[in-house]
């Protein structure tokens, strides 16, 4: 395992089809490796619209088996092909009455290493996605890659420290994190800068706690659905970025543009902040099993 | 309880004598009451130099009980008379040959109400704390004080998210750092600015991640202490700031100045921060187990 990789965030529009989706996804896959690229990283759910927005059965049907589905069959031969990792972002179904929110994570061989399914589910106004995903039940998990020890959350996990310190301590090197948010556009004047902070802040925290980079792969778009004409909608803010291990910002796009972002990552850079910011020798397990509690009171 | 609640972060250099510093702490502290501030808090192991830049068994003669010492006996009663909560941080002696690093808490009612004692302990060039301070024994806490739910940590506590999770949990609205961290003048000029920048940032994360406000209180001054005369020292960054529930720095002050630095507290911001970005309801604490490991590999 090389210590410089390339690492590449595709920052996109979604488009109405899936067969657009995917093939842009493969587009900029393509680029990607061609600009140097070893590992690559999609936005969350990039096959379609954010459907979330409303609940409403008829998405179901747009959901795909993630180890059988057109996303599997096409990502798979396509890592072996190029000679890179590629984590997709898809909306599985497992079976019927059962449906996740959940990365593939592609070895450098094709091999399908191994699912993340999103264990912290959203439910808000315009992202009711407990409407549609279980809750993970796969766990945190890292994955050694040809090119790279791969940790991989999903959007709403990013505001979870628990979530990103369980991946670290798999090993970790990078988290990624393949994502879904906006603005809504009523609120994006008043609140749209303080929430776009908070957003990079708290990741920017887990790069720095875990001593480890972090990548955020955010999609672009005024997002209106064909089956709720004349709602807002959501704005998604793209602002894609990774932080070195240090929480400092190496790489971002802007708020609005499609963007294969490149950023070269040095792995002993984890290694040499570990051990000049030994946090992780000093963790105080023998107290820590309020953190298994709901909370500590009432 | 109020909803309003202005504190005062003593940000100070340290004198030699800790009479010196425990008169200036007071005059600090009666200063902040005169302003309305209603929780006061000091930096970290404010009566003295940071004199943990050596390993000299000579320091464990200024180690005070946390109860019956001089610091309890003057800031007890300060706070009955000024109707203040005071935090106030020091070099506790438990015992021969059992030292602490220790918040006091004290009510506005004058009461001790508890003690908090550093968690994580650091052991770094010119932070040889291994050598004074047992880890604290007394696990994480919140306390309801006359003037507010306030949590306390210390210092190197403020790079563990699992700290501040923990205090969050007890019901904290507030999580005060009393802190003595600073550069080495001969990192400055090469890591100054990213130490400081992932200092700030990683609490940041931490009041967004729990949807409170942290405040770290931290010293200024380039000491170089006596007993180690031609040393480099420490530069003392000072920096002192308040983070809203949604990281935002609200109050902050210069890298070179005393100050008594003032920030209007919104208890409310709490609640209504916690409930637009539920982080609390969707922990997963059937899935946290890997936090009380060591690591989950090796």
């Amino acid at each position: 395992m090389e210590n410089l990789t390339r690492i590449a965030l595709l920052q996109a529009r979604a488009e109405a089809s899936y067969q657009a989706n995917l093939e842009k996804a493969v587009s900029m896959i393509r680029e990607a490796a061609a600009l140097g690229a070893k590992i690559v990283c999609t936005q969350e759910l990039f096959t379609g619209y954010y459907f979330c927005q409303e609940e409403n059965h008829d998405w179901f049907a747009t959901a795909e088996d993630a180890r059988e589905g057109p996303a599997a069959k096409a990502l798979g031969p396509l890592a072996r092909e190029l000679g890179v990792v590629i984590i997709s972002s898809i909306f599985e179904r497992r079976m019927a009455g059962l449906y996740h929110n959940t990365a593939q994570i592609f070895d450098a061989s094709g091999e399908l290493l191994g699912l993340y399914r999103k264990m912290h589910i959203p439910d808000d106004p315009c992202y009711y996605e407990k409407f549609y995903f279980t809750p993970g039940d796969l766990g945190f998990r890292a994955w050694n890659t040809r090119h790279g020890k791969v940790g991989v959350l999903i959007c709403w996990d990013q505001w979870y420290p628990e979530a990103a310190r369980a991946t670290a301590l798999y090993g970790a090197d990078v988290i990624f994190y393949p994502t879904a948010i906006g603005w809504h556009p009523k609120e994006k004047a008043q609140w749209g800068a303080a929430q776009h902070s908070a957003w990079e802040t708290v990741q920017r925290g887990h790069s720095v706690a875990n001593g480890c980079y972090v990548a955020a792969v955010n999609r672009i778009g005024h997002e209106v659905l064909p089956t709720m004409p004349g709602s807002d909608g959501i704005e998604f803010w793209g602002q894609s970025f990774v932080a070195d291990p240090m929480g400092k910002v190496v790489a971002s796009a802007a708020a609005d543009e499609e963007r294969v972002l490149l950023c070269d990552l040095d792995f002993t850079q984890v290694d040499s902040t570990r051990t000049h910011w030994p946090f992780l020798r000093d963790r105080r397990i023998d107290a820590y099993a309020g953190l298994l509690q709901r909370a500590a009171l009432g």
